[in-house]
């Protein structure tokens, strides 16, 4: 596997991060998972542009962000990944610098450290759904910053795995905000509903395109602060992220979501966003 | 400077972290800052305690920590640093696994990094006293584990910093949490002030020295709830912790506390702090 680290393409088992890297002693940095569909990279620009977003709200001096489009690329051909499902991941963060609270340097590099890998999508669970569990949002409130302190959505995830299911979903204050890598949506009365785009959830871009789908093709749909009883009482329910695409939710805390099936509007999105797919391909 | 990783001693620049390591991808550790007077590690027992906790709260396997006492006395001679201050810096992560939201798989090995440096007093602010802002405290609702999820605590610093000030204090809704890297305590009637130890405030091991002293001497102490405008009312207001020590705080968001000055409580718990040192070592 051929990586990039901070301007050279290097074997992964080459790259060395200093352990003065404020990434590994501050978890002082962004990231994005980009997927790539036959050496299609979905959705670059809008992942840049979070990305950019996030460097922003960080101050961190992010020039050399245009340079990114081309890593991600040059992954993808360099590891012959281009007639395949792939994920294309780039981490940057404040570069490296003695231990301090205090910013480095002004001048000091970011680090940008990106790699690749082949994606099989999980197209059994894609048909018939998956389980999920509900698990405390305590995290930051800054969660529209798509940051490496990944600790609790990690703890979340694998509370999930624990429980037998696939996703944890986070409830704040007894409201619906996402999921531990996923975005989240319901549906009642064939009307999508979601949780708004606060600080805190991540804007997905998964979520954006579904929302643009339900837009065009006239899918009612309400952005709204969602009950954590609602969610049992859905007529279905949905998860939607880069890697996960379109995921049914079927069981939620181990109850069955309706009749426990994928629902027919999600079968729809569904539908629709693999059109989605073939047109921009 | 040697530093130790995974069970060798090596010069600094040596240490190659993984770029898998779970810390640079996710945040996913735990650190302890601690003081050397002359070789005397302050409090080691305490902080090997809450490295354990937060070890424990993460789930990380943490049978490895009965080495670290022996880690931090090593770096202390190795370095010669045995007749001057200095502190030691220890950081635990998951360890190297592909990223995952899930947990590595078992039996895979934590990541220890540790190292040391000396460390000059700041002696003129502990005696003139320093200026501290306000910050929002967006953090998680998990300060008690002190992870190296720090963007905020570095955030907030620098803020400080821009201010003209040497330390960020937080507020959550309205009620003071802690500083950036520090507790936070007020003196009110000549009572001792501080927000108890929840879920949103890092124990501190110089907090609970203090409140010994506290109690040892018939210092009145409160540990209750604290609204962000009583701080500005107060008698007197001081920031404690490793590095810092106690350390008055005579400005607050460029408005003086009191007279400006440092007053008589904190110059007395400075003045026992000390002797306390000087009793242990």
């Amino acid at each position: 596997m051929i990586s990039y680290f901070n301007g050279q393409y290097l074997p992964q088992e080459e790259i060395a991060i200093s352990p003065d890297d404020r990434g590994f002693l501050m978890g002082d940095g962004i990231y994005e998972v980009i997927r790539s569909y036959h050496g299609y990279l979905f959705e670059l620009d809008a992942h840049i542009e979070r990305l950019r977003n996030g460097a922003q709200a960080l101050q961190f001096n992010y020039s050399a962000f245009k340079e990114i489009k081309e890593i991600a690329n040059q992954l993808i051909t360099r590891n012959e990944l281009s007639q395949q499902d792939a994920t294309v991941y780039i981490q940057v963060t404040r570069g490296v610098a003695k231990r301090s609270h205090e910013f480095p340097p002004s001048g000091t590099a970011l680090t940008i450290y990106a790699t690749t890998q082949k994606f099989v999508p999980k197209s059994v669970q894609a048909e018939k759904g998956i389980s999920a569990t509900l698990y405390p949002d305590v995290r930051w409130a800054r969660c529209n910053i798509k940051s490496i302190n990944l600790i609790v959505n990690s703890m979340a995830h694998q509370h999930a795995i624990d429980s037998d299911a696939q996703e944890a979903i986070f409830i704040r204050n007894g409201y619906l905000t996402e999921g531990a890598h996923t975005n989240v949506l319901l549906v009642k009365n064939k009307t999508i509903i979601t949780p708004p785009a606060t600080n805190y959830i991540l804007a997905g871009i998964t979520r954006k395109v579904v929302l643009s789908i339900c837009h065009i093709y006239n899918i009612p749909l309400e952005e709204r602060s969602v009950a954590e009883k609602e969610l049992f009482t859905a007529d279905e329910l949905m998860i939607v992220g880069t890697t996960v695409e379109i995921m049914p939710v079927v069981m939620l805390n181990k109850e069955r979501i309706n009749d426990g099936k994928p629902g027919p509007t999600t079968i729809k999105l569904q539908r629709l966003f693999k059109e989605v797919i073939k047109y921009k391909l």
